[in-house]
């Protein structure tokens, strides 16, 4: 069977945006994976909360479209492509990000074929402006993974960049409007543990 | 608002699951990822193919569960934290394959809350079973990612691994059971491409 030509078009297009976002496994985040022995890339990170979701899901605060959510997981951080990582508590860089993001939307959704590149920008649009329950629970998750991965390596992140406690809080502030269970456990688990053991300098 | 002792000892043994798959992050492929500086690890392996399933969903020859397609893409490589990779063409490598992965198997999903292990097992076995569309779909986009990639970085690891032609068609036998327009698409702009560069020997 030989493929028409308009499938041949929009597969051409298809891949050539699979093949632009391998670049996602070149962007490096400041978490260390948890042997601690590097750090982690954000399509191993969006992999890592995606899993997640499918575990969690029944601890979102209210009933989620599961299919949704990891969709916009899988895709949320594709504008880094571009933009670049922008470290949790760089507050310089956070100035500029939202304009560097959405110029690189622009440009890698604009490569799929109009009605796919519709669909994904408006699943990234969802996922920024943090208004449904899917949007709160993958940002959830997006907050809630590296702080899994700073305790499992020791807390070496944070160490390193001598985060306080009041800009993890400041970070989290609206974590529990996607989920309170995660966010109790989070908080308990991996924030007061690591102040309690020197990895999170205590200010609040 | 204090987490009830069922729900902390169901997250405890979650987390514990989502620490340890963190190590699929480490299992190296032989397929280099698109700009040939390095291998590609499961996680990101899983993170693209999981991406094309949303992409091309509709290129599946029958109608597919797209939830339950991208939660198989997920897990499918969990096992080769303990089983390790088998090469495509290890075929050593490939007698004890089986053996290896379904201890794996039981091991790590074995630490999930009991009905978790039984839903991810489940999903697990049908991608290996390959009876169900969902389990041909993901077959397709765990073999044509590769392709896409081997490609992308110019057949080095075609090259490398001196890969003929029939080897592709073997390990491909089936790719068309699950998508006959990818099949016919991956085999001119991946497969027949190389072989007139010159990257994958011509032996059939």
């Amino acid at each position: 069977m030989m493929l028409d030509n308009n499938s041949k078009e929009e597969l051409d297009k298809i891949f050539n945006f699979i093949r632009e976002i391998d670049s996602e496994k070149l962007i490096m985040r400041q978490t260390y994976i948890s042997d601690g022995s590097r750090k982690e890339n954000d399509a191993e990170h969006a992999w890592h909360m995606a899993v997640m979701a499918l575990l969690l899901k029944d601890y979102s605060n209210t009933e989620i479209d599961i299919l949704r959510t990891i969709s916009m997981i899988l895709i949320h951080d594709v504008v880094e492509i571009d933009a670049g990582d922008t470290y949790a508590y760089d507050e310089a860089g956070k100035k500029t990000q939202r304009e560097r993001e959405l110029k690189a939307a622009d440009r890698i959704f604009g490569l799929l074929p109009k009605k796919m590149a519709y669909e994904f920008r408006e699943l990234w649009d969802e996922f920024e402006e943090q208004k449904t329950p899917e949007a709160r629970f993958a940002r959830v998750l997006d907050n809630v993974q590296p702080m899994m991965l700073n305790d499992a390596s020791g807390g070496k992140s944070w160490s390193e960049h001598e985060v306080k406690s009041s800009q993890i809080l400041k970070r989290n502030q609206n974590t529990h409007k996607g989920s309170e269970k995660i966010w109790n456990y989070a908080k308990e688990e991996f924030l007061n543990k690591n102040i309690d053991l020197g990895n999170i300098i205590k200010d609040v």
